[in-house]
Formats: structure tokens, sequence, C-alpha cells
């Protein structure tokens, strides 16, 4: 798939052909590549409910004409207030008519040389299973293929986890019966889809591997008034690395890139409203790129006229003229062709630094909270949030980590010497998960177990209450919990730990005290093959997110230095960076988010091929002012 | 209709006639003229279910002996639980109770001459749709009569507003027939209803113009404790005044008066409770008074006697005794009864200002707004809100504007020379009401739009999406909006105005740039026939509630200046001030609500003809302490 | 029944013999002499469903081996999620499910000698009706059986308290039937049950004396992180002493002990979670045995291994070893096998002082508060808080209160001399019970109004709308109330009392003024009889919550001088003390809840017999550090 950027064309009845020609024209005009359009079916009929394809004509024989390569979404007829469409059908007959429409609107569309690709559903998932007919029958179904649901251990009954395993299933299945219907229409088209709301518990229901069977590429949707609501504005671009880096790990081999980024101010929609800058567009864009994502398409590129989202959104203003905001994505989009060369071949530079999240733990806090509590420890969220906050913190020492659901990640390599592995509060592991890391821990690898992490099995029954692989992986057994209501210190042999809510009290039998609260030892380290498995009991990254991240980034510096991971001269709070590598050269990413002029250090081989500004290198050094986007090719010797 | 006081006289089972007999003496000891009573039928069956209005005509009875006027309000049969009673019936079975308890009531109670008038609900209308039977069949009764609905525009669908156009209608229609009901058994019968909670989205479903065909009079509740939560107690009587005004509009040409106010003290009941201050009760009624009500009826004389309310709301006692709240309502009693003759013929010094809302933007708000939020902006009540700030700003510099309904506004007038209509961010407008507010400046008038009024149509499409009629009004262009966190500062040509949530980029066609936020122009000015039209695209309003209205009182006045209305010289932050005229004399009205005594200048010929204390003319100025209320005549020449 | 303390066993399937054994053997070495065992029916049938009572067997066998006495608490079948156990069975098929769990359940393990006593349900009633059908019908029976339900005074209708006297009765007459139907299969057994959320509505549906008719002890659960919500961490030992109390009244001549302490940490459950400490485990079960309860059952010894409370709540480490927690109520243990007779006759020292609360009050209170807010006054639970707030401010002074639900008071003394009843807010009072306290009084009582006592009757009618029985109690008319939004001051001849929300306005007849608010008389005195009845008209006890207690506490100690009851010298704020007497000797408790060491000064004839530090008597005195608990023996002349 061809690197590029695009824009979410909204196509409404009303519209004349004229106008739709130019949008088309806007987005060549701003060296885009792609528009992704939403196939309303409730615009696709005539007055006698007939088919009438006539409005979606125009659109893509406009992009016939301007070049540009079209997404088309599946948006099979639903009301007028349902903004995002329904996930899955309501009942058999509600299925029929979704097949009906795809067996309609594919094989019309995909006549068009402008049409690249199918979008199966917009932003699939739902948090809770859909309480209609036809998922209820389907979950029967399930239970019937799978007899031992819920999970008895030992004959001990548990939580009844099955509503968990058939939404993941479901998700999957439903948006493989989508995939099949439209290659039965179009054999060789494009699939793809865009997950959203990565952050919260819809990402329990995303086997995004699995995917890979029927997608031709992955998406995602991230926008940050709606998703990133965890993060300050400030850090909205370590919440895009984040997220794209989920969907990185995610889309496996498949191509991946960003479906929905917001182009345009929210009025009355957004949970945390704004209007992105122009500096934070070409922000987001060269943060996808840079972790090899093709490119971004914005929602939208015009607007919706009516109802919830009118007149918000957009990239271009509501006279359709182009905004701040296009010219800065059309610069990407320069830079795009500019370096397409290098683009297409260059790797993120991966620091060695995986941290890892699984469905489990997902799952398991969702449920064994009774009462979401502010307290983040007790918000059912815990896990998500310190893999943001380790995520932060490791982006401010200039450490770029993979983020990677368990089963994503590559345990098949020989050695991981060198390699640190995190698990950040992660409370649910299965035995083979335990297994997985025990092996990268003997291979060499460093593995972090922070905070409850394993302190359940995927059915939320506790291992600490007998012997268990995990005490073995540890080399120690837990044996209390205990739960203080201010926050409090940990005591390393040479610095001190912030933590809250919870410590645990260790006892070492192969492994090495290393942490202590008091004199209770809660944290250890314990070597396994030829690596070592360190263990902070206590969840501490959920503090360094409350009140101030500093013994986090002293923790994580002591344990990278350790394993000779090199830290980076160029990274302090706020100057966010990303490499991508390639045989003969690097292409560095800097972005001041802070609030004053960084001075970064280049090599004499460096030379700026992007800057939102006007920066240059004087000195061999680049001063970048606040909110400042520059890009920095250096040729390796 | 004739003026005067009142108190709610609450009839329950086990009162003696003695009893009742005794709570009309209070009433008539008091100078009072008017009762009200609820005919609770739960109250007039026997025991054998049998009709028994003993009770009840001890009250009328009583009435008589001491020439009091009942408004008797209708009260089928409903749970004892039930403290407002029911809006609409549940199925038609109920509506022919209903009709029975009519047919049996209003013939009984009519052939006593204290039977002064019906009225026909208390507290009419609800918020949403109610989800009985009956309102359902009569809204798909609705929808077949109306089958444009939901309207498209162009083809294109847009957010389902038939609920609401169904609730203004059945909400008129209701009402209508049970005034038909009454009239069937009393052909002359004075018909009342009392509109309640006007600054919630129930405002949205009253058509009060159209009830004048069915009404006598019109009346209203305004508790201070259920209904002035926008407001500080401080400006309680800002709030009625605006209460008044928005009753006063809608009555039209009928004679309006307060059927509720709250006479006495909140226990458990009240969102905001509060006892009400014999200064209170004196400040409220000639508030009511001053904006021409013929008087206020208190909720209540006397209190019920279990459950939810029990012992609270009554100007009595608990032991039946007048309470200070009494003699302070009795001393306005004895004013009107002094001054009747003026009061006939005074009327509301109408400022030429004029505040417009339309029900369009409190439909349209309620529903764009998907998560409301605790910022005014996006609370789904900024309308109401800017409107009530508006007023508050404009009587604190001395101008009493009126409030209206756009379709109250009389647009026939043959010029608006030195007229001024606000509309405080009214987010909806139709194309008919557009042409109104143009025909208005072609004829001199000077209006300002202020925030995002008129941003939608009726229907919720955004308006500045295409070339629209509001551009032509305003001379401009909307081409964006940008929302931002933090209050901002516009700058004007030599003042500032504060500011929050969103700013609008203007481009002038016909209008001059007025005002800018940074370099962009946020607002125009633009001549309009012999008229001007004033454009503030933000919502300057929400932020003087917030946080301190200096510079909406600074814009106010400057173009107040420019258009000629003079401002008062004793006008100030907390002094209170409405003026009554007539051809020979006006009466003003002074109540100080600030902390500190104020000096009011008058004129030579002036006298005080009622004060809540002893206030004296010196050296033509009086001197009113905090919580005061004087009461000047002043003879023209 | 035997003194002692136990820990509550959880059996679940996967467990060995061996390490049931281990569990048992764990409490015997602490010196335990209870098990408490929850017969989890899901845990009693084999794969073919039918019974299988193995895994109990274990428990029951063990329980003899180590001599340890095994309360088994009913556990009919319920889902896993299901943490407490249903309350009400929901069908009348599901009700013949429980009965044949109780018929093969029951007979089978009464065998054992270890089985000492059945639990008839975990934790019985309900705040809300259920909606069952089993439920629904008997409610539809017992207003047959009722059919003056709901009641109406005068003719006059009021609020509908059916559901509130159905609950009541339905709460005993369940259990009722079940200790019939576990005393068919075990005439002798042992019955206990055990009350929770003492502070909560729940309360309002225990009949506790009416449960002596079918119990052989009364229980309790008592859980800081659940039920102490409305106390800080520091004055758990004054809730849970407020809790012995409520029991220990209820129990009347019953035994009673705390069924359920909370004996572990929490991680994810409790409302306001922690880790008790060691001191906190003997400062809870010293407070139990200082209220004459038998001891104390911890929830739990060893955890559950899965879902909510996994790992939680446990006496025991997760490895099963004992922890600080142990060892600390082992201390306990072994003072109550040293000092076994003289707990056999010592009593609670009762200081005289009644603190009274009905269920009327908690019934009305909830009812008529339409919408809960954060203000105490008008949260619907201002009675009970205020219970608390008397309770510890006697404490605070010395004064071991008792709490009573009226009917639990014994009024059948000859005198009342130099006792005092205190009525804190309790809004609700019955013809009946103003007889009972004016009997009080006429027998030489002092009684204490407070608030708004005796507002209304049961049925909420307002009690001061007409002459009433309460007047003739305190000599006085209530003519008003009002709502003030600030705090503010009541005066009284030589000091002041804080108060909030309302006072009212008293009209003496033969009762003298005793506090004013500026002039208005809010509080009087009444001869009665012998005795007097004191009226502070204002909720006193809520501002004390909630801003400072001092002076609640002046007029208390006023009061308390003026009928000659003795403030002991050792009081003081967070030193907690509690007195047992017998014929010869006083066991004196002292617990140190400040946070500095405070001196106490004992007899000369006294010796420390417990304490939980390594306190000495040095010149008679005791130094007691921060959270030290102490227990001293004096011998009498």
């Amino acid at each position: 798939m061809r690197y590029g950027i695009g824009g979410q064309i909204i196509i409404e009845p009303g519209m004349t052909e004229k106008q739709i020609d130019k949008l088309f024209q806007n987005l060549s005009n701003a060296s885009f590549r792609y528009a992704r359009i939403r196939m309303f079916e409730l615009y696709m009929k005539d007055a006698n409910g007939d088919w009438d394809f006539t409005l979606f004509d125009f659109a893509f024989k406009a992009a016939e004409k301007y070049n540009i390569d079209v997404f088309a979404t599946l948006f099979p007829a639903t009301r007028f207030e349902d903004i995002g469409g329904f996930k899955f059908p309501f009942t058999d007959e509600h299925f029929e008519d979704v097949k009906i429409y795809i067996k309609n609107v594919v094989p019309h569309f995909s006549k068009y040389s402008s049409c690249y690709g199918w979008v199966l559903i917009n932003e699939p998932g739902q948090n809770n299973m859909p309480s209609e007919e036809f998922s209820e029958k389907r979950y029967q179904e399930y239970l019937l293929e799978n007899p031992n649901l819920p999970i008895k251990e030992n004959g001990c009954p548990g939580m009844d986890f099955s509503r968990e395993h058939f939404m993941l299933d479901y998700t999957s299945r439903y948006l493989h019966e989508l995939a099949d219907l439209v290659k039965e229409e179009a054999p060789d088209a494009h699939l793809h889809v865009n997950p959203h709301a990565i952050f919260s518990s819809v990402l329990g229901t995303y086997n995004l591997p699995q995917w890979s069977e029927f997608l031709t590429s992955l998406g995602g949707s991230a926008h940050p008034s709606w998703h990133f609501g965890d993060f300050d504005r400030a850090d909205y671009t370590i919440a895009m690395s984040a997220n794209s880096e989920i969907l990185r790990s995610g889309a496996g081999k498949l191509p991946w890139f960003m479906t929905e980024i917001q182009g345009g101010n929210n009025i009355y929609t957004g949970g945390s409203p704004l209007c992105p800058t122009a500096d934070e567009i070409v922000q987001w864009l060269m943060t996808v790129l840079f972790h090899e994502g093709k490119g971004g398409i914005f929602w939208s590129f015009n607007q919706r006229s009516a109802g919830i989202e009118a007149a918000e959104w957009g990239m271009l203003d509501l006279k359709g003229e182009p905004t701040d905001r296009v010219h800065a994505a059309s610069k990407v989009a320069q830079f795009i062709e500019d370096n397409l060369q290098i683009l297409e071949v260059a790797k993120v530079d991966d620091s060695n630094v995986h941290l890892i999240y699984n469905r489990e733990s997902l799952w398991v806090e969702s449920r064994v909270v009774p009462i979401k509590q502010n307290m983040l420890g007790r918000s059912g969220r815990s896990g998500i949030i310190s893999t943001q906050t380790y995520y932060k913190t490791l982006s401010e020492i200039g450490i770029a980590a993979t983020i990677s659901e368990i089963n994503e990640f590559d345990f098949s390599k020989t050695s991981y010497a060198g390699e640190l592995m995190i698990f950040p509060n992660q409370i649910a592991l299965t035995d083979e998960q335990l297994e997985l890391i025990k092996s990268f821990a003997e291979k060499g690898g460093t593995v972090l177990l922070s905070g409850l992490t394993g302190f359940f099995d995927q059915n939320a029954f506790c291992r600490h209450m007998a012997t268990n692989m995990l005490d073995e992986l540890v080399g120690a057994e837990l044996k209390e919990v205990k739960y203080l209501s201010d926050s409090f210190t940990l005591n390393m042999e040479k610095y001190q730990l912030n933590s809250q809510m919870v410590y645990s009290i260790l006892n070492p039998i192969s492994a090495e005290p290393w942490a202590y609260y008091g004199k209770e030892i809660t944290g250890t380290r314990n070597k396994v093959g030829d690596g070592e498995v360190l263990w902070i009991s206590s969840p501490i990254a959920l503090e360094a997110k409350v009140n101030s991240n500093t013994s986090l980034k002293t923790l994580l510096k002591d344990i990278l230095s350790q394993i000779k991971v090199k830290v980076p001269e160029n990274s302090g709070v706020g100057l966010f960076t990303k490499t991508l590598v390639s045989k003969e050269l690097n292409l560095t990413l800097y972005i001041n988010k802070s609030n004053s002029p960084q001075k970064v250090k280049v090599d004499s081989k460096s030379e700026i091929i992007f800057s939102s500004c006007t920066n240059e290198i004087i000195n061999d050094s680049i001063k970048i002012k606040p909110e400042e986007t520059v890009v920095v090719k250096t040729y390796l010797l």
C-alpha cells in the first residue's frame, strides 16, 4: 500500500456534482492521495426506495478525475442520529438487509478505478455485549460450541468470562463474515477496518492478529477529543504515538495507517473539545509515519451539515476553503512525496524495550473491581493507564518502547539479551503467558513485572493462594497485599520509588530482595536462565501518573543502564523523538512539546528534511521552538 | 381582572368548618383578595366512593363570607405522592375519568359567587414526551397529520424533532380540551393556567400566545427554591423580574399574574432550600406588579399536613397564625388598594431593548449537545443562561429589557429607530425569523446577534455550510468556529470583551469588522436599511455569567449610547429599579439588593408611596438600606 | 454460649483434606475456639448433581480434631458472582430448593460434635423490597392481612409505608421460617444470624427483639471498609462500639457476638479500603468484649481464591501462614481464657445515658426527602448520623451511652432519676412512643429531644399543624421552622451551640425558654412529673459532625452535671474507654486513638491484665501510646 494523506469526504443529499468535484479538487490541490467515503445506504435510495447511486457516483468519478484513491466505508441504513453506525445486526432480517446492501453497493462501486478499498465497518466492536436478538443468539451458539464456559478450575467455579470470550470471537467473526461478503462481490478488494477508542475496554474485544486473515491493511481512529481523555493536551503526541504503537503491533505484517485523525474543531461533541492547531496536525501525522503508518485520513475533510457533529471536525472551513490545517497536512504530504523511497524501507528503530499488555488483564480488571472509583487503582482501568505512563516516561528519556498485546510479541528469537519486557500492572496472566515470559528471560531477556501483574490467572483465580508458576518466575512468593490510603515510598538500594494503593510482602526464594517498604520486601530480582526477572509489586506507574514520574524515570534509567540500553542524549521532558532506520540512513523526528525552545545536537552528516517552521542546523545543533516539528536525515557511515 | 394578593388554601380531610373559616378570615385580615384551592378529587369522595363536596363547600362558603375570590385548580385523582399532579392522561379511560371529574366538580362549585376562576391544570407541560399510551397514541396521530416530520432538507435527513413539535402542539391542545370541558359546564368561567420552571426546557413546550385563545388570564409559578437555581439568592429579584417578563410577553393582551410564589420555608423540598424573608416577599410581589402583573398568590397560605412538603411552604405558621411574611404581603395588598387607579393605567416603561429567545433554539440546543457538561456552553442550556445574563446586566445599568419568544414580538411597527433587539446565543433561527429580524433592522432597528445565534436552522442544519440568509443579514460569512479551553479576550476598537468556549472567524462582505480575536475578525457590524446588525460570534454572556460581567456591560453601554438610549442615573450593581408610566405620572420601584445603603436621586415632584421600612426624601434623595423596597410616585409636568 | 474468637473458613473445590486440616490447626494454634463455614450448596454436588459433602466433611472432622466449634452458614445455590447470597427466594420453586437444601445439609452436618450452630442466612435483609415474584406475592398477602394499609389519618391519605411495614414483618418471618426448617432437622440447634450495615436503612427492616423468638444468639457483621463510611479511620473504634451497642440492645437477653469482623486487606472491594493493623484487630475485639459480646469471628481466616474478594479479607497470609493480625487476635483469645470467670459475670457499666432511635424515623426520613443531597440534613440519613455523633461526643467525655431502638428500651422501671434519654433528630414518633417518653420523664428521667425529633408521626403527618402530644411533652408549641444556608449559633444562658440547616420558633406554654436564635426561642425545658424534657429544635449534631463538636460537648456536660452524672476523669478526645463491672471488680478498657501518648490515672488497687504493648502502672498512672490497648482490673473495696 502506498504512503499518503487523506480526508474523509462527507456526501449528503442536496450536494451538487460541482460541489462534490470541488471537494476532490481540494484534496488534490493539497497533495492528498486518499479520500474515505461513508457509503450511507440512507442516501442511496430514490423516492420509491429503489437504489440510486447518483450522489456517490459523482464522488467516485471526481476521485478518478483527480487521481484520488477512495476507501469506501460500508454503512448500511441506520437512524440519522446513529452517528457511529451499528456494530452488529439486531436480527437475522437486519443481517439480510446488510447483505443486500453489500450485494448492491460493492459491485457497483468496485467498477471505478478510484475505488481503492473497502472499510468493512466503522469503528468495530462494543464494550459490552449487545442486547439484541442477533447477538444473543450468536452468544447461545457460542456457549454450545464452548461447553467448558464458564471455566471451572479444579472443580471450583469462578467468574463467568464467557461474554468476554464471546465478544472477542464475535467481533472477529462478524468482520470476517463482512469481508467474505465483500469478497464475493469484489474478490480482489483491499479490505480495511479502523479499531477505535484504543485505551478503553473495547481493546479487549480486538484480536488484531486474527484480523490479518481477512484484511489487507489495518487502520485506527485516534481522535484526541474523544480518545485521549487520559492525557493532557501537551501529551497528545505521546498518546498518538502509543495509539500508533498498539496498532503497529496489532497489524503485524499488514500495512497500517490511521484511518481517522481529528481534522477540525469540536463545538458540542468530543469529551475534551478542541480545534487542532496546524502544528498538531503535523505532529500527529508525523507521529503516525514514524510508527511505520502509511499515513492518515482526517475525519473529516468537509463537515456534516446537520445534527450532532454538524459543522464540526472538518479540515476545510465551512465555506469549503482549505484552512491552515489543510496546508499543514499538505506539507506532510509533500514530505512523503519527497522521501517516499526512504520511507518505504525505513523501519522503526526499536529500542528493545517492550511494554506488554494482555486482554485477560483488561477483562479481569474490569470485572473484579465491583465499584469503580476515582482512585486509579480501583478505576478498572489501571492496566492501560499504567501502560500509558510507562510509555510516556520511557519516551521522556528518549526510549521508543513497543506496545504489544502479549500474543503479538515474537517469543521465537534465540536471544533476548539487552531486551527489556515490562508488564505494567497487568493483573491477569495465563500459565502459557508465564511460560513465554520465562522463555524470554531464559534467553537473556530482562523482565519487569510492575504492580499486581499476574496476581490473577485468566479466570480471576488468584495465583498467590498456592504455589504457582509466577513464584518460579520471580523466585519469590507473595505473602500479603496491603492497602494504604496515602501515597508512600519504597526503598531501593540507591533511590526511592513513589507509589500508592497497595504494596505486597514478598518472600524471596531464589530471588534477591530489591525493594522494601519499611522492613518488608516488596520487590525482588531473580536470575532466570541468562536473563533476569525484576518485580516491583506495587503499582508505581499510577503514582507517577497522579503525582510525578521522577522516580519511575530513575528506576527505568537504572534498569536500562544495567542492560546496556543507551539512553539518547537528545531526550528531555517535552521533546518527543522517534527514529526510523534503514541500511544507509536514519530519519529522526523531533517535536518540541515543552514550553521553551530546545536545542538538539545532530551528527555532522545530518540534514533537515522537514521543518514545520524554518529551522536550521547551526554548529551541529538545531534550536526547536515549542510546537515545532523537525525531521533530520542522517547518513550512516 | 382586578389587582390583588392571594394565598393557596390547602384543604385536607380532617379539617373542620371552623378551621377552614379561620383560613379565609386570615386571608381577609391580611387584605388578601384571592384564594387558590386545589380541588383534590381524592378528598371529594365518601366511603362509598360517591361525590362528597362537603370540605370544599366549607371553603367556598367561607370565601363568600370574607369576600375572597377563589381560583379553583382542577386536580383529578392521583397518587398521594404525586405532588404536582399528572400533566396528561395515561389512557383513554383515564381521560374519561378526568371528564367525569370536571362534569361533577365544575358545575357544583361554579354556583358559588366566590368561584372566581378555574386553573385548568397545575403547572402544565413536561420536559420529555410522556411514555404512556394516551400520549403515544396522540403522537402517532400527530405524525399522520404531519407526514413531513421528521423534516428532510434538500432530500437530506436531519434530526427528528417531531417529538418537540408534537409536545408544543399537544400541550396547547390538551389545555384547550380542558378549557372546552370546563366551558361546557360553566360557559363564562375565568380560565387560567400557570406555566412553571420557566428557565428550563419545559419552556419549549409552551406556545403562550396560542393559549390566549382559551384562557382569560395567564399565570405562572415562580419558586426561588425550585426555579431560580441559575441565580444567587441576591439575584432572586432579577430572576423574578425575568420570569415575569417572559410571562408578560407570553400573555400578550391577556391579564397575567403570578399564580404561585414561594410563601414559606423549605425543609426537605426545593433544590436550593430557603425561608423567604419578609423583605423578599415584598420584593417579589412588587417586582410582579411592576411587570404589569395583577398580583400574586402564595404557595401556600397554610401547609400540607403529611408527606413531601408537609409543614413547608406556608405563609401562616404551623399553628395557623400570620407570620411576618403575611404582614409583608399585606402591606403590598394595602399599597394596591391605595393606588389601584394608578396601577390600572400605568404601563411598563419599555426601554426599547428587547431580548429575544425562540423555542427552536431551546429544542436544537438540548439535542445537539450529546453529552451535557458542566461547562455552560455545553450544558444544553446556554441560550437561556445567556438570556438571563443579558437581562441581569441590562438591569444593572438601569435598562428594563423585555424578554420575548420571537413569535411574541411585534414586528409590525413602521419604525424601530432607537430600538435594540438582542439574540443571546439563540443557536437556531428559521428563515422566517431571519426575515423578521431583517425587517426590524431595515426599519431602523439595531440588532445584536451574540454567540452562536443562528448557527443552525430549526432542523439543526448548520446555516454556515452554504450561502444563507444569515450571511446577508450580518453582511459576513462565518468561515470557522474554534474551540478554546480557557477564557479569552476579544478586541473591540476601544475596549475588550471577555469570552469563553468558541470564537468564530468571520469574513465581512458588506459588514465592517467590529471585534477581533488576534488577527481574526470575530465580530462585525452591518448597515441594513435604516438600521444595523451587530454580531459578536462568541458567547460572551457565558463568560460574564461565570467570571465577571464588566465587559458585557461596557459593550451594552456602548451600543446603547450609539442608539441614544439613555442609561438612567440611579443604576448601579444591586439596585434594582423598574418604572411604570402613565400619562400623568411615573411609579418607580427601587429595591436595594446590594450589601450597603444606596442613595437615589428623585425629582422634586416625587413622593414615596410605599416603603418597606421608613424611608424619606431628604434633599431630593432617598437613602435605601440593603433589602429595602421603595416606590416613588412622580408627577410629570 | 462460651466466649471465644473465631475465623471464617472458606471451603472451595480443589482444596485437599490436608489443606483443610491445616486451616483448623491454624485456628487452634491461635487459641481460636470458633470457625464459621459458608455451606456452599454449589460445592456440595458431584458431577451427576448428587449431593457430595466430602469437602465439608473434611472441615467438620478437622474441627472435631482441633476442638473447634463450627457455625455453619446456610448458603443455598446462587451465582458465583453473588458474593453475599440472596436474601429472599425468587419464586415458590426457589423456596422449595432452599428447603431441599436444608433437609439434606442440616441433618448431615448436625451429626458432627463440632457442629455448634447454624447461621440461618448471611446478612439478612434488604434496603428495598425485592422485585421478584415470591416477595411480591408475600407483599400482596400482607396487604390483604392488613387492609388498613396505607394508613389514613382522619380520613386524610398520607404516604404509603406499607412496603416498610411489610419488609419489617417479612424479614422476621422469613428468618423464622428458616429457623423452623432447621429445627425440623435438628431440634436443639443453636441458631444465629448476623445483621449487617447497621448504619444504613436496612436497620429499618430489623425487628431484633422479635428474632429472639427463634434465635439462640444474635450476631452482626461490622466491616470498617464497608460499613463505617460515616467515620474517619481513627473513629472506627467508636463505630465498632456504636455498632456493638445497637446489637447488644437488640439482642436483649440473648447472648450476642460479632459474627463478622474484617480480618484482612481490601484490594478492590470495600468502599473505603484498608488493611487492618494488628492494633486495630485488638481494638475491635476488645470493643466487642466490652459490650458484652461473646467474641468475634473474622471474615475471613483464609481467602476466597477467585473473583470478587479473591485474596482479600484474610487473616492468614496468601500462603496460609498466620499474620500479625492472627497473633493480635490470639493475644485477645488468651486474654479471654485467662479472664473467663470475670467476663462471664461482668456487665457493661451503663452510664444511664440512653440514645434512642426508632425505625419510624428511618422510614419517614428516607421518604420525605425527595432529592437526596450532600447536605447531611437532606441526606435522608440525618437521624442515624446524629445518633453516631452523640455517641462519639459522649464517648469523648467518657460516657458510655446505650443505643436502643425505642422498642428495646425498658420503660417499666419505677424511677429514672439520674437517667438521660436522648433522641438525636429522630423525626418521626408515634403517640405510643410519646406516652412512653412522658412516662420516663414523669418517673424522674431527663429527656433531650434534639433537632426535628417528633416532627412527624409514623405516617409522616406533621405533628405541629395541630395541638398534639408532643406539645404537652415539651410544654411548648412549634410555630415555624426556618431554613438557613449557613451554619449559625444558638444562644444558651452560659454558652453557645453551633448548628445548621434549620431552627424552629417555639412558643413555650408550660416550658421555660432555654435556647435562642436571635430573639426567637428555639429550645425549651419543661418539668414533667419528677423529670424534665429538654428540647433543642435545631439539628446540632449535624453541625458537630461537619465542623466541630465542642459546643455539643458543652451542652452534654451541662445536662449531665445537672442530673449528677459523673463525667470520668480519664476522658479526652481520642482516648476510648469502656468499663465492665461485677460485684467485686471493674475491668476498664483504654484505647488511645489520638496521635499522642495519653496518661491514665488508675486506682492503687488496679492491675494491668492486658496490654497490646508493654504498658506498666507507674505512680498510679499508665502511659498509653497511640493505638495501644490496655485493660485494667480494679478490685472494689
